[in-house]
C-alpha cells in the first residue's frame, strides 16, 4: 500500500487491501493509506485467526490460533489534518461477507470454558457456508446474518496495545450495532487517527459466549471517515443511528462496564440534547438499553442506548 | 384473608386483596390464602414503597423510603401439594396498572449515585399519570407502558429473606420479561411453594438505573398456578413464551449472574431439546440474546434467551 | 436456657451451653438468655457442620453437610437496655478448643472447587487433633493454632438472615483477627442487641480458600459483653487491640469489601482521632494493613488495620 | 547506552544510568545494556512521575502527572542467551533511596477517588525527607522505611506494553516483598527477556491506597540477574526468600488476581514440593498468607505465600 495513492476525493470509493495486517497499534506505526476527510473506503479485512480455513471443506484446528497473533486488522489509516480536538466519524455502509465463516470453543477461551461446570468438552468447532443471507449453521439451522466490525478504532496516545485488547480509542468491542447504517464516533488520541479495522461477524450473540464466538468471516468493509470537533464531555466512542444514540464503554469488572457507557451516554444527553442531569437520570431509569456485547476480550464491552424518540 | 375461602377451583379468577404486605418471606410465614394447582388469581400489589403517593398531585419524599421496610409483596399464596419435586408453572395473565407510577432518584440509591461523578444531584423524582397505553412522563415525552412483575417467587428454605434481595427462589429480580404472555417457571424449596408478588413496573429500562429505577406503581396481577414435575437440571427461574426460552439469574458480581443464566439456559437446552453441550454453546456464542435487567439490588440480574427458532 | 436466670451480675463468668443452635438471625427470635451490661460469658459453640465428628476416629462425609442448615450459632443472648444508640463491646477474652477439628475440600464448596483448574479431586479431609497448643495436622505438619470466631454479631432488623451470611451487623465474616485479647465492636440494629457466635476455627488461612477451609472446632468462647454510645459514622464492625485500630466489612465483589473496610477506617480516624481527610487518606497510602479473610462466603470479608503507632 | 560495554564479568557491580526511560516495553525496544547471565547491576531510577520534585522544598502539583507519560521505567535490559525455555532469576541484592520521597492523593486517581463518598477533597501531597531509615512523614509522624521496586519485569510477546500496567510479565504490581533479600523469579516471553525497573518506594500500604499511593522515590537498585530453566506449570511471577515462597498474579476483579495467584503457589508446591493437589489446597486453607498489594493500577496485584515451615 504505496502512501503515494493517498490523496483521495471525497466520494469515490477507494480500495484497501488488506496487506500486513496488524496485531497491535500505536502512534508510531506507519499508516498504509492516507486519506482527506469525507474518504470513502473499501477495506478488505482478514479473518479473526488469519490466512487459514479458506473454504468449508476445512476443518478448524486449534493450533491455528497462534497466541497473542489474533485478532489481524486492516490499517492503520491516516486521515490527513486529524489531531486530537477532533473525532472521528466512521460511516459504516456496508459488510460484504466471504465466506467460509466459523465459530470455536477452544478449551482455556471465553467464559463457557471458564465459568461453565462441564470442563471436558474438548475443542468443537463449526466452519460455515454463508449465502442468501443465512449463516448455514446445521442441517435444519439456518441463522440470518447481521454483519458487524468487530474490531475498530483509532490508535492510542502510548505505544502500542493489543489489537485483542479496547478501551476508549475503541479497539476490540464486538459490538453489534457497528453495522451498516450506523455512525461510529471514536476519540482520536494522534495525529492521522490512525484508523483500523478487522475481526468482522457475520453475525454474533450477546457475550460472544463460545469464546471465539462469533461467525467469524473475512470481509470488505466499506466506511467513510470524516472528522467533527470534539465534544468536551466525550471519553468513549459512541454510534449513532436514525432511531438512537449509544455509548460503548470497556472495563473490568461487568459493572464497571456498564457505569462507564451509561455515563458517557448522560454526557452527550446533558451537551447535545438539553437534559438536566437529573431528568438525564431518571428517564433511563425506564426507557435506556443496555447490554453487554462482550464476555471474552481483555476488558469487557457495554453498550448503553437511548431512543431518540426520547430526545425531542 | 381467610384461608377459609381457600379451596378454589380452576378456571375461576379469585381476587387476593394485598391484605397486610410482607417485608420478608420464609417457610414458617402462614399462608394469606391456599389454592389448588390450576387456580387463576388476580392478585392486588402494592407500591414498591407503601401506602403512600395516591395521586398525581402527592410529591414523593425521601422519607417516604422506611429502610429495610421497603419492596412489600402481597402473599404468601399456598399451592396446596407443591413440594420440592415439583416447580411452579405460574402463568402471567395480565397486570392493570392503578395509577399514580413514581420514579426516584435519591442519593445513596443505586447505581447512578454510586457510580457516576455528578455526585450532588440530590433527590429527583417524577410522580407520573399513566393512561392510554402510556406514561405521562413529561410534557412532550410520553413512554409506552409495558407491564412487569418485579419481585415475585416462592419461599427459600431457610427462614426468611429479605423481599429487597433475589436468588433461586426468585424474588426482586425486575425482569421486564415477567410481563403478561409469559410462563414463569420457579424452583420450590418448601411444602405449599409459598408464592407472592409485588414491585410492579409500569415500563423499566435495562438495569433500572436511577434505582427507583422503573415506574413503581400499584397494580392487580393476574396469574394462573400449577405445578410441574421438577426438571433436574433446574436451579434458577426460568421464562417460556411462544417466541423463546429463557434463564434468570442473580449474583454479584455482573459477570457471575451471566454465567449462571447461561448455564441454566444450556442445561435446558440440553435436557429438553436434545442438543449435545458443545452444540448448545456454539449455537449460543451467535444467537443469545442477553441483558442485565438491574444492576440496583443486593444481587444482580441477568436474563439469558434463545429464541425458539433455533429449537427445532 | 431460662431467661429467668438471666440477670447476672457484672465479673462473674456465665456458662452459657449451646442448647438448640439456631441458623438464621433475626429480630423475633427469642434470646437464650438476657444479661446486663458488663456481663462475662462462656458460650459452648458447636461445630459448623453441626453435631457430628466427635473424635479423629470419625471421618468426614460430604453428606454430613446439610446445606442450608449449617454454621450453627449459639444465642440470641440479649443486652438489657441495649437500642439502637448504642453499639455492642464485645471483649473476646479466650477460646478454648474442644478437639477434633476437621478442614474439607468438597465439589463445589469455596474458591478451589469454583475457580482453580484441576477439576476433578473429589471430597478431601482432614479431622485431627488439637493438642499442647498444635494442630497435628499431618505426620510431620505441625500448625500453631490461633483460635478465633469465624461467625459474630447482633440480629439485624428486619427478620431473618443466614448464619452463613454476614453484613453491617457482623455474621459469618471469618475473620483471624477476632481472637482473644481483641475488642470487636457491632452495630445493634435491634432492642436488646441480640448477640450470638459460632463457626470457631482452631487456624485458618487468608482466604479461607478450601472451602470449609479452616481447622472448624467446637470451643467455649470467653467474652465480656458492654455497650457504648454509638458513633456517628460506624456502619461496620470495628476491632480493637492495644497495637491496632481496624474495620471489618463484607460485600462482593471483593474492590467493594476493601472499600468499604477502608471507607469505614476512614471514618473512625477522623472521628477519634482528628485526622482530616486527606490526612487520613494519604497515610493510609503508606501504612494501611489489609487482607481479605475470606472469599467463601455469600459476601466476601476485608479488614483495614491501621497501627496505633500512628494514632498518637 | 552503549551496548558496546555490555558483556560484563559475573560478580563485578555494574553502574547502568537511568538514560532515557521508556514508558512501554515490548520485544522491539533496543537494550541498553545486554549482560551475561550472574552480572549484578545497580540500576538507577526515576521518580514514578519523571524528573520533577528533586527537593523537599519543591511543591508536588497534578500538573506534574502527565498521563500516559508515568510509570518511567529503566531498561531494557538484555540478558545473554534468554529465550522462553528459562526464567529470569532477580535476587533483589539492595535498594538505595535517593530523597525527596513524595505521596499524592489526585481526583481521579485510585480507589479513594473513585470509592470513597467523600468526594471533593481536591489535590492533596506530601513531599518529605527520608532520613535514618524513616520517613519524615509529619511533625511527629515516621514511618519506617520498607524500600521495594514497584515495577519490574520482562518483556511481553507482544509489542509494546505501558509500564502502568502488568501482567504474567511482571510490570507495575507494586508488591511490598519485591524487596533486598528476595529474589523474583519472572517468566522470560523474548530473546534476551528484556529486564526493567523502576517505579520505587521507600514504603507501601496495602492497596496503595490514596492513588500515588506509596512514598515514591529515586533509587539506585542492586540486583543480580540469572537465568534458570522454565517449570513446566510456571505462569506468574514467583518470589523465594528464606522464609516463604510466593507468587503473584495482577487480574480484574480482584477475585481473579486472588485465584490465579493461589493457582500458580499451587502448581509450585506440587511440582517441587511433593504435595498432591488436594493436601496442597487443604493447607493452604489454613496457612495461606495472601493480600492485595494494589487496586490502582489497569489489574490489581494479588501476592499468596506460603511458610517455609510447611515444606520439609
Amino acid at each position: 500500500m504505496a502512501p503515494a495513492e493517498a490523496r483521495l476525493n471525497s466520494g469515490e470509493l477507494v480500495e484497501i487491501p488488506k496487506g500486513e495486517v496488524r496485531y497491535t497499534l500505536g502512534p508510531e506505526h506507519p499508516p498504509i493509506a492516507s486519506v482527506v476527510p469525507g474518504s470513502r473506503l473499501r477495506i478488505e479485512t482478514e479473518l479473526n485467526i488469519g490466512d487459514v480455513l479458506h473454504s468449508t471443506e476445512d476443518s478448524f484446528d486449534a493450533s491455528m490460533v497462534n497466541l497473542p497473533f489474533v485478532n489481524p486488522v486492516t490499517g492503520p489509516i491516516a486521515v490527513e489534518g486529524a489531531n486530537t480536538q477532533h473525532i472521528l466519524v466512521c460511516e459504516i455502509e456496508q459488510i460484504e461477507l466471504v465466506p467460509p465463516g466459523f465459530t470455536a470453543l477452544v478449551p482455556g477461551f471465553g467464559p463457557f470454558v471458564d465459568w461453565i461446570r462441564h470442563r471436558d468438552f474438548g475443542v468443537h468447532s463449526r466452519v460455515v457456508d454463508v449465502r442468501d443471507g443465512e449463516v448455514i449453521w446445521g442441517e435444519r439451522t439456518r441463522i440470518p446474518v447481521r454483519p458487524m466490525a468487530g474490531t475498530i478504532g483509532t490508535a492510542p496516545l502510548l505505544d502500542s496495545i493489543s489489537t485483542i485488547d479496547n478501551g476508549p480509542h475503541g479497539g476490540n468491542m464486538d459490538v453489534q450495532e457497528i453495522e451498516p447504517g450506523a455512525t461510529l464516533y471514536l476519540p482520536i488520541e494522534v495525529e492521522g487517527a490512525l484508523f483500523y479495522v478487522g475481526d468482522c461477524h457475520a453475525v454474533q450473540g450477546d457475550g460472544e459466549l463460545c469464546g471465539i464466538g462469533a461467525i467469524e468471516i473475512r470481509t470488505h468493509t466499506s466506511v467513510r471517515l470524516d472528522l467533527s470537533s470534539r465534544p468536551e464531555q466525550m471519553k468513549w466512542p459512541r454510534i449513532e443511528t436514525p432511531d438512537y444514540i449509544a455509548a460503548v464503554a470497556s472495563a473490568r469488572p461487568l459493572e464497571d462496564a456498564f457505569r462507564l457507557a451509561v455515563e458517557e451516554l448522560v454526557g452527550w444527553m446533558i451537551s447535545d440534547y438539553g437534559f438536566t442531569v437529573a431528568d438525564a437520570i431518571l428517564l433511563l431509569g425506564q426507557v435506556a438499553e443496555a447490554r453487554c456485547s462482550q464476555v471474552v476480550n481483555p476488558k469487557y464491552t457495554y453498550i448503553a442506548k437511548l431512543s431518540k424518540r426520547y430526545l425531542g
